[in-house]
């Protein structure tokens, strides 16, 4: 049994509430959130406090809080050498007080704030500064996850620009699909299983090996008659540089 | 019973004549293959012939062959007034000879060639000159996809060009993802959980609902942290164009 409790109240917080509290190889302690009602439907309301000095002894305290405050939070923790954690992508361990040990416990994924997560799917990054720690990271991460990973502060700053690619930027290109539909009164629907077939495909093959469409093959007529159908200039931009982008990839090969 | 032959021997050519036999409701009477080897495995000899002069009475005739031959094969077809169809997302319905009654029957999905494809998903697009082709054409998408769209050549050169964005360059996003993760010793496979989620989300909620991110909070300071991180040209490049458009469509909202 692991002790652990949390900081924060926000997406990830309430996430790792639910999943910690579901799983019997995991104790939450505590859950210190400065908006009490945030989380009071989560867990029994004695575990909840907004005092940072009613907080007792745990294996683990995990800060879920926005970038901008962990440093701050790290810092008003009233105890030492104690191992604590933050959960984001973005932020260096030694962003941590060294007051405690440092660790990042990331779990990689879009977190929505009314859809559940499956957290057995999660992708969790782990970082810890002693092997010691490292162990009680991979096992809180191994009560809840089937896929954990040791990833150092360079690599993780790696992973979340990766990540901003085939996320945000995807979804991005999800919306300008669904604009060019709407303005030809074709019902987005349409798009949904090619997205789909598009996202499954690459668990068998390489996005490399996946790539496919008029850039790829170098279709000048296909290519010419898109830049000619793509009034609206944001798209156009985007449909240039994309397909340019790809076009020299295939030289390069 | 609907009677339909097949010109063609390509990837979407056979993965129609592989649904067309599994379906009760279709006759599939002939394939015309240049080469012959190259449908050999999917259909009995005796409906496969290379010569258009061998082709029997059917319903309906499929041309799945690439854009640049549509028009060529049309031509070739030694009868007039059937009902003959072509399956691509480009090419006007006017570009087939009008010696025949003219259609369409575009399958919107990305095939592979040795992926095989539930076509009950596979959004078809219908297209033709007179409402009893029309008819016909749904009758034969009805027995093999639970969805099936009247689009004009118009609407659907839109289609193809959404269906540029959100297949060939997603999958490229995916590729820099990749790349970045390679680069940086990460394995790609931590990636996948999101890239999943990230398709699955907008099932429930448009794009636009769904859009997170640096871009999208205007988190200047995490973007800054990015640009510095990218020292590919095209990875930057790609980067920047996509995150102003971003935070640009959040000004106008």
């Amino acid at each position: 049994m692991i002790k652990v409790s949390i900081i924060g109240s926000g997406n990830v917080a309430q996430h790792l509430i639910q999943a910690f509290q579901l799983n019997s190889q995991i104790e939450l302690v505590q859950v210190v959130a400065r908006d009490i009602k945030k989380v009071a439907h989560l867990l029994d309301s004695n575990r909840i406090t907004s005092e940072y000095t009613q907080l007792q002894e745990a294996d683990l305290y995990i800060i879920a809080v926005s970038d901008d405050a962990i440093a701050e939070v790290s810092s008003a923790l009233p105890f030492e050498n104690r191992l604590v954690a933050h959960t984001s992508g973005t932020v260096a361990l030694d962003s941590l007080n060294s007051n405690n040990r440092r660790a990042v416990f990331y779990p990689l994924q879009s977190f929505s704030k009314d859809k559940p997560i499956d957290f057995k799917s999660v992708p969790i990054c782990l970082e810890a500064e002693n092997e010691k720690d490292v162990q009680i990271l991979k096992q809180l991460a191994h009560s809840i996850s089937n896929a954990f990973y040791e990833i150092n502060s360079e690599q993780r700053k790696a992973l979340h620009v990766a990540a901003v690619f085939v996320n945000n930027f995807v979804n991005y290109l999800y919306q300008m699909g669904n604009e060019i539909c709407d303005a030809n009164a074709i019902p987005f629907e349409i798009l949904k299983p090619l997205i789909q077939e598009t996202a499954n495909k690459i668990a068998t093959l390489s996005p490399k090996n996946a790539q496919t469409g008029p850039a790829k093959r170098n279709d000048l007529k296909t290519i010419a008659a898109h830049e000619e159908f793509l009034k609206d200039e944001n798209q156009a931009a985007i449909y240039k540089l994309l397909t340019q982008s790809l076009q020299n990839n295939g030289k390069k090969l």
